[in-house]
């Protein structure tokens, strides 16, 4: 077990926006600031794409029971 | 871990309201007055649109495991 | 933390009917005479709406993970 | 906290049939035989009604996942 | 409490077959050859009826998760 | 309680394929390679009919939460 | 028990990409890095066929309760 995928959100802690894919099909980027062992997040500066517009959401607690992925950077 | 989810949800109890995203397309607004690590949570003066309405709602105690996310404040 | 979610339940114990929301969009009121760290509730002089006509249940059982929330009064 | 839900079910233990309402829309009469932490039951003299016919089905033991609510009497 | 549920199944072991109630609506029919403290079952000589025909099934080990009730007897 | 159902399993190990029926639909057939308490499956020369033709994948480790049965074999 | 499923994913750590299945139906492919107890995965060079394209991801915790199976090869 060579990264274990909590500790992997430790070096995106305050950096460039993440993307959080949601149940339910939603999906929302922001800086991630904070997570615990059950995956709940902190994101800072919170945005989601909704009918082609950006919907600005300043800071979220998402339950972590809710998170499909995160990813932390697009290539 | 800088920020703790949990911890976050302090620093706005008892002030001006918080959304809570809730699963099956609910949006409810109201004050955060307490939480648990379930997140279940205790709002004051909730409220929510239907139809183009503001429903007042009251106290509201609801339970953690219906939460998509908390938004403590609008940017 | 201040009130926690679970002790304001005790404040309306044998009190005013509460209103108790259900995942699936049935939503019963009754006196709440009990309740448990689930949110498994016991309710009073339950009774439900149905098609615009007030269905008496009695007492009820109501195992928690079916609340959304249960609010205990409206203003 | 007064009267602890799962401490109901004793007084009803093995006396009139009670109504159990299930997850999906169905609902099941029965004389209440067990019980445990889970909400598993064990019902006895089980029935339901289907498309207007009362289908016996003896003795059940539901998994208490599926229950929304037990209704120990009418009134 | 007198009866517990998972005890009844005790005595149906090895005898004649029981009906296991599925979400999703499937209904399997078997001897109970085992079970343990989630309901999961081991059930022998399973069939199912699909569209008018029983399907043998041979042995079956069911998840507990995905029972609804367990019918013991028929009336 | 007799027979255990995940003792039954240590019994199809790396014998003739298993038929392993999902939530959601989705029979996957395979040789039983290992397995855990929370029936987490590795099942080699894995195989699905999707569509009236078999799909070959190989080794699969199938969360157990998605099992509704195993089949260790057909009568 | 002669494979435990979460040490098989040892065996492909850092290797040829992986799929993942997700419920909901959505398949992504990529280069396991890391996972723990719950099925939590870390991929590398993430990709995913939408629409009859291949969209890029680069990394992704998924969170493990969204897994199906975890297919280490094709054969």
């Amino acid at each position: 077990m060579t990264k274990r995928p909590l500790d992997i959100l430790d070096q995106v802690l305050n950096r460039q926006p993440v993307i959080v894919s949601l149940k339910g099909g939603r999906e929302i980027r922001g800086v991630l600031q904070g997570y615990d062992v059950h995956m709940n997040l902190v994101l800072d500066k919170a945005e989601e794409e909704m009918e082609g517009e950006i919907v600005k959401m300043g800071t979220l607690i998402v339950r972590g029971d809710n998170v499909i992925y995160i990813s932390p950077k697009l290539e």
